[in-house]
């Protein structure tokens, strides 16, 4: 174990290890408290305090009466860039969009290269949900972040899901909701990238998802001005 | 407050709040367990709790005998994208390696246009750094990541330092040490960057660091077959 940390925080380490060397997933459940505490060597009240570090860091979650469980939030905490302590969220939402500006053109792109018909079935699942929202008048900055992030995991590349999530997640949108026409447009640009990536045509993937977000610019630019 | 969450998580968003609206900065002490648990209205081991969370969280940190600090860490939490359930550390460093292609040039190019003689001067000590440790045959993967963020600290973005503590962490290097010829590859790359930015020339800067990545690239290449 490391030194310089808590007990508590060492314990947590451990029982990360724990759930990564017996390979458990999302929604498999931990040893109880008993076998942890006898397999690690500490006390049942240490396990409890780490098994409470680890909930705060969306590892792993109580459900009460069944035992502790391994998160679907992949230990992605809640704001793990610290967003929320950079003040101004006008600022946060373009500085967001310059990044995903970097990087989401060319996810698009390998998108189209090595997209499995599932993951295409699950974009234009999220498309659809995004356009029924949308005609209903309601919010679809959930599914909107969704389709980002399943755009993202269509790439390939593991790191980024976790991380779309955050770029494309709540503080890359400015309070309120878009106009009218934006909504619509977004929908339709979506369908776009969509269309080229089911297409296997990765420029055109890429060109959309420039239009895209320069349309999400746009946004965040109209709404600073309310 | 978020109804649906424990009252622990509360009172801790609570004091986040309380830290954001009074601007508290890193190193900056909150106000005391009584005068927060009066404040929030709740008990004292209530507040404890919530600052335990907060620990974790990497929001504040508790010294001895002094009080509860506002953490220079800025909320980041330990492996916020939960790189450590990605599995395969070839394939993590690899992808990482990937997203900083598509960002970095473009900051060491944006911090040629606007870093100041304090950021330039702070880079430029990070350099030497790095090149002290290569010449001793030490490991300089900690000033190494520090250059990088602050490389991206003075491209003006305020989301992408955070970002880039993770992108260019241990995460993204493999176990081990690279041979003598790479390391001195890249710290002669550094310099180049960091010329390349006080000359205030952003195409150059922008290649310089390209270069630098494929270096790490090779690197990791070669620590992989190891």
């Amino acid at each position: 174990m490391d030194t310089g940390k808590l007990l508590t925080e060492k314990v947590a380490d451990e029982i990360v290890r724990t759930i990564i060397g017996k390979e458990l997933k999302a929604g498999d459940k931990l040893p109880n408290e008993f076998e942890l505490a006898a397999k690690l060597g500490v006390g049942r009240s240490t396990v409890r305090e780490a098994i409470k570090t680890l909930v705060s860091r969306n590892v792993v979650e109580i459900r009460r009466g069944a035992g502790t469980f391994v998160s679907d939030r992949s230990g992605v905490s809640e704001d793990p860039l610290g967003l929320q302590f950079l003040g101004d969220s006008a600022r946060v939402a373009n500085d967001l969009l310059e990044l995903r500006f970097l990087i989401e053109p060319r996810l698009a792109s390998l998108a189209a290269g090595s997209s499995t018909p599932e993951q295409i079935a699950e974009m234009m699942r999220l498309c659809d949900a995004c356009e029924r929202k949308m005609l209903d008048g309601e919010d679809f900055s959930e599914e909107n972040t969704k389709f980002h992030v399943a755009v993202a995991r269509a790439s390939g590349n593991v790191v980024v899901p976790n991380l779309a999530a955050i770029l494309c997640g709540p503080s890359s949108m400015m309070p309120g909701s878009p106009s009218e026409q934006t909504r619509q447009e977004l929908v339709q640009t979506h369908r776009e990238i969509l269309s080229a990536i089911a297409a296997r045509d990765g420029m055109a993937a890429y060109d959309a998802m420039l239009l895209h977000l320069a349309q999400c610019r746009r946004s965040v630019a109209e709404q600073s001005l309310k």
